[in-house]
């Protein structure tokens, strides 16, 4: 059997006591650990199942899925996911390629940020469809998301902004050298990521917001060191969110008067936001 | 402290680690009961907290939210909802009373059908807004959801449709008589669903969708009996999907082909679903 489980938010403990039992019958265990991040080490991982974790890069879930598969006709293999199994293409392509090795699979899912940001007070089913702002290079500053929000805007809705996240990235000089030496890990904040986002909607101009357009800042949201603040594109420009992981919602024009109450208690200034809600946002 | 526990999808098992040391830790467990509902008895919460849980219904929570918060200043009390905390805005008003009491509030995510979803085979950030659909009644048809539809598809996107849930219903003679007898609760089905959406297409015809339009219909989302079946709304007029709870996703144009090839593998009919896939879904 191939486990795929859900890790969910913050740490070790954010696992269903579903998902514990299982690892706990697997033979081997791998951590993915390159479209999220837990927000503990790995080896506290270790520590807590018993039990040894395979770090898993981009590279081995792509080209070694048949390793991490080995035996799971006759034994339990865990794959393990921060946030909700689903939430990358990745994993679908692992659980396609078990199912040709007629290899059964079980999913258990967890929460992940997709439906952990209704912690911003904004409601799920009022949000369009969700998009990737990557971190801009001298000469790569894609801004596709753009039509995205735009589209999620005309119609009022929400947009849910997932940020980038660079691990195990190279240097250019190291990848040309074929040096397997790693830079640091950047996460990209809702400062970095608001700023970009004024930057395009300076080059574009069709007006998908503004620096007036409401928004959140959400961090480390399901942990108990959240962090939301709610205001202007402009002042959250240089709001203080602390640590990783960031997320940026886009708040959309059908919001609700009680969407709106909840959001305003951790406004930048309450009187400014609710000024812009009753010139801009009332239907 | 508040704690506004996620249960997850299914049982009794989903719940999280931290969740589970959190409700141990607690003088009065709550239990809400009427927007969504667990595929296990409360009997086995009790049985597996070994702590009483007390069945909160819509009234309940709607009117005695003091009763529910009382002395949680001091004490710690679980306010357990199925699925993630956030899905619905009753829970926001839990969240909101309690912030006005002065009462510390911690909420543990978990999983919920707008992230769970993903098991389906198509990708989160490709869905659009999330829309409900009602029994209809001979007096009283509602169907907003077919706009809200219109846009989703217009712009491409899937929708998630969730169906409609009655508990603690009264039948019209009992209501008027005030008795407090309730009918047996009842699940929409897909087909019912299905039915009912050809039904207001036939009334507006503005070609939201027709009856050759893929959708995939989901049972029991996340556990063991999970059953899914893609096929034109009109084949799945009358699959089986055995029992509750169900829900059912139209699919957008932009359909990936990474996400063909997997909602193909449970096609009612697969040579059917490509074809249509060629002709209707194609970039």
């Amino acid at each position: 059997m191939l486990y795929v489980i859900g890790l969910g938010l913050s740490d070790e403990k954010d696992i269903t006591v579903r998902g514990l039992e299982a690892v706990q019958s697997c033979e081997r265990v791998y951590l993915e650990a390159y479209t999220s991040i837990l927000m503990v080490d790995s080896n506290k991982l270790v520590e807590y199942y018993g039990k040894q974790v395979i770090v898993a890069d981009r590279e081995m879930v792509e080209s070694e899925s048949d390793t991490i598969l080995a035996d799971a006709q006759n034994i339990n293999v865990a794959f393990l996911v921060v946030g909700d199994p689903y939430g990358a293409t990745t994993h679908t392509d692992l659980v396609i390629r078990a199912r040709e090795l007629d290899i059964p699979v079980q999913v258990i899912h967890n929460a992940s940020i997709m439906n952990a940001i209704g912690a911003c007070g904004l409601q799920l089913y009022n949000f369009g469809q969700t998009i990737s702002i990557v971190f801009f290079t001298d000469t790569w500053r894609p801004d596709s998301f753009y039509d995205r929000i735009k589209e999620n805007r005309d119609l009022g809705l929400h947009t849910l902004c997932l940020l980038d996240i660079k691990v195990k990235e190279q240097s250019i000089e190291n990848l040309a050298r074929g040096r397997k030496i790693y830079e640091p890990p950047r996460y990209m904040t809702v400062n970095q990521a608001v700023e970009q986002l004024l930057e395009v909607e300076d080059k574009r101009g069709e007006k998908a917001y503004t620096s007036e357009t409401l928004a959140i800042g959400c961090a480390r949201v399901g942990t108990a060191e959240q962090r939301l603040i709610s205001g202007t594109l402009q002042q959250l420009l240089d709001a203080d969110f602390g640590g990783p992981l960031h997320s940026l919602v886009l708040v959309g024009k059908r919001m609700h008067e009680l969407e709106a109450e909840f959001v305003k208690e951790f406004a930048v200034d309450r009187a400014n936001f609710e000024e812009i809600v009753k010139k801009d946002y009332s239907h």
